[in-house]
């Protein structure tokens, strides 16, 4: 593996990839690397013949009072791991490497971005898609890999990609969950013992609505109400929204029909935790994707 | 040459001459050429092995009281322009090819976009920036050719090309006059005899500001009022505006130094006319780019 800091050697690297047709896959992260990381890049490396995982704390997606200058890093860690996932590349920018002067240059994807995290975080996905825009430019790939925890930043860089027609096919990987169900996040590396335990309440109160959605239930109020019920016996998590949105456009059902996304934001201590799930339903069978839990081995 | 009207036979051929290594250049137009257009392709044609251009009038630069419908087209000329200038292939999509569905992404610059032009058209540089951020896609260039009499317009897709670090050279090539000064422009075509002659004055009042700088004026509002003075002689001729900015940020300056860029918008007739002149003021020198004028047989 290579770890290269600067966008010109990025580039020179994946130009000889490309040069002798090797397929590009990228996966994009923020770094302290957890199993959800690493299966974005296992995935890469089942699907492509040259593998490049850049690790940026992007600035331009946090907002002025968020946990920028907190986030969690250890590179030394992050590069073992991608080591061990047979990436090629490890991307490691400074902020002065990505944006040399003032950036001025918005990409804005609009109505994907209005409800859900973009509510609390009115400016964060503007700097998504900025950002994922200029990495995309750098480092050219094929198909790039991102995780279906973050489901509203899957949705909106997909539209993005196509809006612009970007040669590269966007693909969601499974949410990958601890074993008490919690979604991996780098940000959990925030919380407290106490509070650790008690966002495990996020991901029951899914587990919940899943079950009454497989048992018929198409009211997404009834819906709501089992999340936010069951959230509420928890003191230390403070619910932002628990949503039941169309899968597609985001936009709030009250039917839960076709494919539907549930997903809920809350702050428990430092750390503002995201889950969801999606609801398939069909005109036979209802589908549940919870995601998956990390095998011992690969929590990192 | 060859005349595509699909996106996946553009990007084909594109492909195509990729792989034996050839290097691509390209001119984006709203077609009905001059010779402006004409020299965009000669130059594209000296500097790159293989040559695109596309021909798409993107109803998102027009504002909704512009001038979208009765833009003049005339495919068959524009085609045989192409084919003399050596093109390999000219990309005509439909507005359902490059806009298969609504877009909900806007590429977005600021500061740059904010006077001049845009001031009256403020929608007009995010349909710019947008549709030329999805060409650049489409064709995958490695050098992209605009013409400097839409001067802002070339100040803002560098920028933006700069900013997205996209991998291609934005270059700009001289504005093109008639024999009587008159900036080439499409929108030429809807002036009335009358309002064509009167439309002279934008350029001959370029050429009086010229001479009063290449004298040792370096007064911005001695200039500006050398202007609007010549032009308001002009009863047909409805200036929008006549500003002198800072030539790379395109803010207004006081003092003619450095590189400072003269423009002019103003209405005739049908039309909306723009023109402009970059002064360079070094310490021993003075130079003043007006442009060139076309030679007889490229006048089309």
């Amino acid at each position: 593996m290579r770890t290269v800091a600067r966008a010109h050697d990025l580039r020179a690297l994946v130009d000889d990839a490309r040069a002798i047709g090797s397929r590009v896959g990228f996966v994009p992260t923020m770094g302290y690397f957890h199993a959800g990381h690493r299966s974005l890049m296992r995935a890469a490396r089942a699907e492509n013949d040259f593998v490049v995982v850049s690790l940026f704390v992007n600035p331009l997606q946090f907002g002025p009072t968020e946990d920028l200058s907190a986030y969690p890093s250890d590179l030394d860690r992050d590069s073992a791991a991608a080591e061990a996932e047979g990436v090629d590349v490890l991307f490691t920018p400074t902020t002065e490497e990505i944006y040399p002067r003032p950036i001025v240059t918005t990409v804005h994807v609009d109505g994907l971005t209005n409800g859900l995290c973009g509510r609390s975080r009115p400016t964060h996905f503007d700097g998504v898609t900025t950002v994922v825009a200029k990495l995309f430019s750098m480092v050219g790939p094929c198909r790039a890999y991102f995780g279906r925890k973050d489901a509203q930043q899957l949705a909106v860089v997909r539209r993005m990609a196509e809006d612009l027609d970007l040669p590269v096919e966007v693909i969601g990987c499974p949410l990958v969950r601890e074993p008490d169900g919690l979604a991996m996040s780098s940000r959990n590396a925030y919380l407290e013992p106490d509070d650790r335990r008690a966002a495990a309440i996020l991901s029951r109160a899914l587990h919940e609505a899943a079950a009454e959605v497989a048992n018929g239930e198409r009211d997404a109020d009834s819906v709501h109400r089992v999340l936010t019920g069951l959230i509420a016996t928890e003191p230390r998590v403070q619910l932002d929204y628990a949503e039941v949105v169309d899968a597609h456009d985001l936009t709030p059902v009250t039917k839960i029909t076709g494919d539907v996304l549930v997903a809920v934001a809350a702050n428990v201590g430092r750390g503002r935790l995201i889950d969801n799930m999606t609801v398939s339903v069909g005109p036979h069978s209802v589908d549940v994707d919870l995601g998956v839990v990390a095998r011992e081995t690969e929590r990192v």
